[in-house]
């Protein structure tokens, strides 16, 4: 693995680069992979972002023109595996010469890597390989950063935001990055959907195992009748666990008639990975997935009389 | 008006403490009073906190044993006005020998005062404060001063959050302070009660000026209905103004029979308060409120009509 410096002088070394970030790309990744591209183009370099779909909310990410060249260099920034590359971008697996992520669990294929599984966002690592370069923080590049930053830690609320994150989050706004723009599209704005899919799914809201398990689910029928996309549905999974006394929370979303995407998220030392294995499944302590087949009323009946044993 | 420098000295040359918080508190008036008791006990000075009614979610805030002692000093911290005082303290009023407060509008009877209005939370100065007197951030000074600063910046996620703010919480950080507990069960924790509350009132929701204002409202009928307590009706009004589009947020509490709370929040220029004035209220640009007399119905109509016309 290289270290800091070494990826500034690769950095520095090459020209011409394809920047990838993950599918259904989040702050942090496009965060990443605009700030990289900016600060390529001050040391004159080429660049362009090779990313998917960026959802509505991230139009505001400071982007470079179109540039004309031929790819000499591929970095990927914020992607953990493989598999996390968009579709469109199948082309570049084994192909990627830097890949900069921050994923403890990282298994990317690449030919140098710098990966800091103690950074609580990719652009948290950014910021630092920038100080290491010949690239100043420019407006744009902070307000890069600080979304990569704020999203990936939930504006500073998650376990993983240091007293490192927050210097560097205040460094960013020493650069005079749009806090109050960005802090407020990313976490203070819902659409008119999103406010309806919350309302009809707190509706569907059931505890069991005396209060320590709460069950939420979506159905196909719901989805349909709120004309709502799958990229509305992002968030659910963290409202049955909110609730006081809640130690395990599930999301039931019907992904296809009678097939149902298990979310499970949970509080203090019940593992959550534990739970989903019963079904196939796996993930984090806190935070895991399994898939169930059956109509509604038998997957929750499974997974009620799964909690009750568990909990 | 002294500074912090005077302030410290003011505190190592008197004893015997009182220190008052404003009434319903919050996390910065009950993490401040804690916090600076705990400093005095450390430069061998009595204090005592005076406070009222403190929310059950704040229990967990080091407290010290009772102390028996005469009271020679009266400090107040985070307490803008006289009138803010809890109805137990108003033997205090005119006779509060400092105020510690960060409110810029501070109007509170002291004998000395120390406001610093850039300072995002009370707490924040606690920290300055600290660092010029013989005190050492113990972890459960941490705690206290951590828990104000988060809560009045909504987790670093409101403007009044600066570059100073994300540091001071950094060092605090450093000190060990509790963050994952702290920002769970001020962020992540709604009771039953809430999740029941929440779900009845987005079913109130109205959109109208084509889409610029949302009104939802809660009844008596409805909050008996739900058994729900007055202490539990925090954060409502903070739910229409988040929805995309949305540029006026009102929220409606019928206090008594037929005489409704407004609550309105707002974004982008649209002047709260001016909007408020149209009824006898007032308040900041982005949130004020007033009081309006009648029925739902009658209430609601003069609230769409007065919004059609603002907006």
């Amino acid at each position: 693995m290289m270290n800091l410096y070494e990826v500034a002088r690769f950095l520095e070394a090459h020209d011409n680069y394809d920047i990838l970030t993950h599918a259904y790309p989040d702050g942090d990744t496009l965060g990443s992979a605009f700030a990289l591209s900016l600060a390529l183009a001050q040391i004159g370099k080429k660049s362009r972002v090779i990313t998917t779909g960026i959802p509505s909310s991230f139009k505001y990410l400071p982007k470079l023109d179109e540039q004309e060249f031929e790819t000499q260099t591929v970095v990927s920034v914020d992607v953990a595996a493989d598999s996390l590359l968009g579709s469109n971008m199948s082309q570049y697996i084994g192909k990627v010469d830097l890949c900069i992520d921050h994923h403890g669990s990282n298994t990317f294929t690449a030919k140098a890597k710098f990966v800091d599984k103690f950074a609580a966002a990719n652009c948290e690592i950014l910021y630092k390989l920038f100080q290491r370069m010949d690239v100043k923080i420019t407006h744009d590049i902070a307000n890069c950063l600080y979304t990569g930053i704020s999203t990936d830690t939930g504006c500073f609320r998650y376990t993983n935001t240091t007293a490192e994150t927050m210097r560097v989050a205040a460094s960013l706004m020493d650069f005079g990055c749009d806090t109050a723009y960005i802090n407020k599209a990313m976490f203070e704005t819902k659409t008119k959907n999103k406010i309806m899919l919350e309302r009809a799914v707190y509706d569907t809201m059931k505890y069991c195992a005396d209060g320590k398990c709460a069950i939420i689910h979506t159905t196909l029928d719901m989805i349909e009748k709120l004309g709502i996309g799958d990229d509305e549905m992002e968030g659910l999974a963290s409202i049955p666990r909110q609730i006081e006394g809640v130690l395990m929370g599930i999301t039931m979303r019907e992904k296809q008639k009678d097939f149902f995407k298990i979310s499970v998220r949970t509080n203090e030392n019940i593992n959550a990975s534990d739970f989903c294995a019963q079904f196939g499944g796996g993930g984090h302590p806190a935070a895991a997935g399994c898939t169930i087949e059956g109509d509604l009323k038998t997957v929750t009946e499974k997974l009620v009389k799964a909690a009750e044993r568990f909990l």
